[in-house]
């Protein structure tokens, strides 16, 4: 049964490391944990979205979509946000990887579950720039609750990158924009991210 | 913003350990990631179920449903399925846990949170009964697959027992159910499990 042998595949997903720290502990949080996070964020956080974007928003959508976005980096490995060079072929190890899952998947959860990644990998429908909205917050939130600004600090972060990476959550949320730049500020002054 | 220091408190899932080890590696699997994993598992095995539960089974709720089964063991801490003295006063620990994470969310989701988590918890619905079975498969799947029967070796569970904990998965599905005891009695060969 191709599906239960992918079921012990996706335990890979407690493996792989991210850059973010759990809060309190020093160990990096999983994608397993990070994608549980969001998933359950997308619940709680949904009226929070503007009101042009709620009416058109499917949660039940939006946390589908956060629970596999990342499971392309049980054959793709992590890609940092901000280091460049990994970027650079972080799209073409992402397809191979999307090919590999779908061999090992029943053909309608090939498809289900490579729509959902495709979905939310371009950044196209409300859905997906909700999920995307997501997947920033969650490592953001963490960061603004770090004393010493946690990844920004440890990976030398400047706030134009910041800004950046915020563009989904300002398309779609007003108040959780305004939330990240007003606690942002702080960690700009005690130096815990660039100002640059 | 109440809903958003729930978020933060959220990351003490991350740290509540399970009995079950990660497959592969010396340490068990925490709230977080064991809920993302059967939440998933839910999206991939929902044609699993029998005809007559797929027909009534609205998988986006059990998803989701899934997702917060565990959050009172923030406050509650986890009760192993097995140990009979913790389970005593389980259901108490938890309806206080229950009423201290209502008040620290919005109104409205208080009242998604607790009634899913209330549903699930029942065990009364078709949607209810198909989570309780991703619940309780997962970490079979993962003794299963453990050369040394994993947490029922390490914790001296019996096969009358693990037939108990199997009650909604055969409710549910009688392929995912007979997966489970085909490949179960393997492990009473090798005393992974005991006959009794």
């Amino acid at each position: 049964m191709k599906d239960l042998d992918f079921i012990i595949e996706l335990e890979k997903m407690k493996k792989i490391e991210r850059r973010t720290k759990v809060i309190g502990e020093d160990r990096r949080e999983n994608d397993a944990e990070h994608s549980w996070h969001i998933a359950v964020m997308a619940m709680l956080l949904k009226d929070y979205a503007d009101e042009e974007i709620r009416k058109n928003l499917n949660v039940d959508k939006v946390v589908k979509m956060l629970l596999v976005h990342d499971i392309v980096e049980i054959y793709a490995g992590d890609t940092f946000a901000y280091d460049i060079v990994q970027n650079e072929d972080k799209k073409e190890r992402e397809l191979l990887a999307m090919k590999k899952i779908r061999e090992r998947l029943s053909d309608e959860n090939a498809v289900l579950v490579d729509e959902l990644w495709t979905e939310f990998e371009k950044m196209e429908t409300t859905d997906s720039m909700f999920a995307n909205a997501m997947d920033r917050l969650q490592p953001m939130m963490s960061n603004l609750c770090a004393e010493d600004g946690g990844s920004w600090r440890e990976f030398h972060v400047t706030r134009s990158q910041i800004m950046k990476r915020m563009a989904p959550i300002s398309a779609v949320s007003e108040r959780l924009s305004a939330y990240v730049l007003s606690n942002l500020e702080e960690h700009i002054r005690k130096g815990n991210v660039m100002d640059r």
